[in-house]
């Protein structure tokens, strides 16, 4: 492995001093970018991208050419856990993941087997091996994985939900059920990151997008159990045990004291927080990601600065922000905006942290 | 007017003793009863029902003379004062509510008035006055409007929105305008709410669906700020200063603190807080009200109970609780669920009340 060049967000996810606040941006390789529109194109549908190692480091370098940005992050889906379930995965033109297979009866959960990860998901690997090659130790590189809770949320719904009202039955009606799928979601989950780490991964993040959806106790019970349960498996295996751990539940916000004792290297918080009002209730070594509201990109470059501003302001000087949105970039924005975002967040940045 | 014979629901409110908890139930009039989907027939569409008092006063009675709720709701709909706007509000099968005439210009934003409530919106008031009578004293009547924020939301957007992007580029991108928008919807919800108490309402509440969409900062200053300025207004004025006011903000528990200095009666609270953890953050004289997940009700019998004890259990003898869900009941829920629950909130809460 070659040294990296760049290290500033493993130094901030370890609390270190660093000269400047890193960042990165969830969904950095995506549809805002005219050169991943072409590659998607040449593609055909997602999922194909997704199982080309080559594409997929292609598209996982397209933002680290035009942006001064400080990791790269795996370019997959969050769902190809249950797709190598046997699920069938499938993105239909404007719409949100489906799936041929849902978990639509009991039966079908206790059925479900861990897969053969290096087998079933090679190809995942494949793109960390080859993206990794291709960074050349440029900037770290993130893998990551959908948490229990969210992707046993879509294998139950079978696609997006507004109201969780197939998998929220599950966990009241059957919870037994509900433990059982979660059980052979995590050991995946562990599997599958351990993999992404053998094959080059630097830090990974668990996308826990539906744990907020979840109320008070459930969220204990069916979703932050299970994350810790992978992070305690990762902590104590030595192949991942200096790997550093990001966790994000959307809207997580409510559990900050429960999350602030689960074991993650960095917690990742979206926009509805201050970070001067949550950071005094996470410890000293726990690092911290977040949390522009994406819409902010949208908008005028003296609002783009000014709200960069205020996320940095929040945080002062303490060690260990990663700067990012409190969730991904969506389609529509100007490329531009970005890089208005990154000039602003190193000047503002390095003036705090030089202090 | 006559006496109250169940005046459980305002003395909850006031946080005095009560013998057991009081409940109603968000949406209780709705598409899960069979006889309300019958008058929503005979109504036609949808803003027939709102606009005709008989019809709206025979919908707001069926959950009563179905359940033993103690309070009633006015049946309308959060989007009334857009419509009297000239928005041209009107409902689509299957989908949300629309606008005909959004507010898709600034110049659009600088021409709203706050309009004439007592004309434009007579026949809510009629409605309320109507439904008051039939109630002839069962229970208290509920009033209610949209915030400020959520009215805007949908102004700007013309629907429902995802990602609120047209009124979150109003609000960052043209702040002024966005000020002026909600100053007259403010000046409009207090005039509405005032006129809704003039005919007879007993406590009103405002729903801010949306506010939970906003960046921390953001709702301070695009929602709080303008519910505080209408409890501000109805505190001050001798028509509406005994009336109790309830503040519902979605996904709000993230401004708790802020939310406890609001100057409401009461504070509503989705399932994502469990009210052990939240009420030591709240005055003593402050009302608290939800908040079970409304996906319980799909659940078995057992199940429905256990969290009704849950959520009872969570708030312990604390006076000033009004059980309710955190959202509104969905049309998929069995009239029998509704009949489970309750029966489970009179028990418990009578033990614990009792004790």
């Amino acid at each position: 492995m070659l040294p990296l060049k760049n290290d500033l967000f493993l130094r901030a996810l370890k609390c270190e001093r660093v000269e400047r606040t890193p960042v990165w941006i969830m969904r950095q390789a995506g549809r805002y970018l005219p050169e991943y529109r072409e590659t998607r194109k040449k593609a055909g549908d997602f999922m194909s991208l997704c199982r080309s190692p080559e594409m997929a480091t292609e598209v996982t370098l397209q933002p680290l050419d035009r942006f001064d940005l400080d990791a790269a992050i795996l370019f997959s889906d969050i769902l190809t856990i249950p797709d190598a379930m046997g699920l069938g995965l499938y993105f239909e033109e404007g719409e949100g993941p489906k799936f041929k297979r849902p978990l639509d009866n009991r039966k079908k959960i206790g059925e479900l087997r861990v897969p053969e990860v290096h087998t079933e998901l090679g190809y995942v690997f494949e793109a960390v091996r080859s993206i990794k090659k291709a960074l050349a130790g440029r900037v770290p590189l993130i893998g990551f994985s959908g948490s229990p809770w969210t992707l046993a949320s879509y294998m139950v719904e079978g696609q997006s939900s507004r109201d969780f009202k197939r998998v929220k039955g599950l966990i009241y009606d059957a919870p037994e059920d509900a433990h059982q799928l979660l059980d052979v979601l995590s050991e995946t989950v562990y599997l599958y990151l351990k993999a992404q780490v053998e094959a080059g991964a630097d830090a990974v993040q668990i996308f826990d997008t539906w744990g907020g959806q979840l109320a008070y106790d459930a969220y204990h019970d069916f979703s932050l159990k299970y994350m810790e349960q992978i992070l305690k498996q990762l902590a104590s295996d030595p192949v991942t045990q200096n790997v550093p751990t990001i966790l994000f539940t959307k809207g997580g916000a409510v559990w900050l004291d429960s999350l602030a004792n689960s074991g993650a290297s960095a917690l990742g918080f979206d926009w509805t927080v201050s970070f001067d009002r949550v950071l005094n209730k996470i410890p000293a070594n726990m690092a911290f990601q977040g949390n522009l509201d994406p819409a902010i990109l949208r908008c005028q470059d003296h609002v783009i600065q000014a709200e960069a501003d205020r996320v940095l302001n929040s945080v002062g000087g303490r060690p260990g922000h990663i700067f990012n949105l409190g969730h991904g970039i969506t389609p529509d924005i100007r490329p531009e905006a970005v890089s208005v975002l990154l000039a602003r967040i190193a000047e503002t940045s390095t003036n705090i942290r030089s202090q």
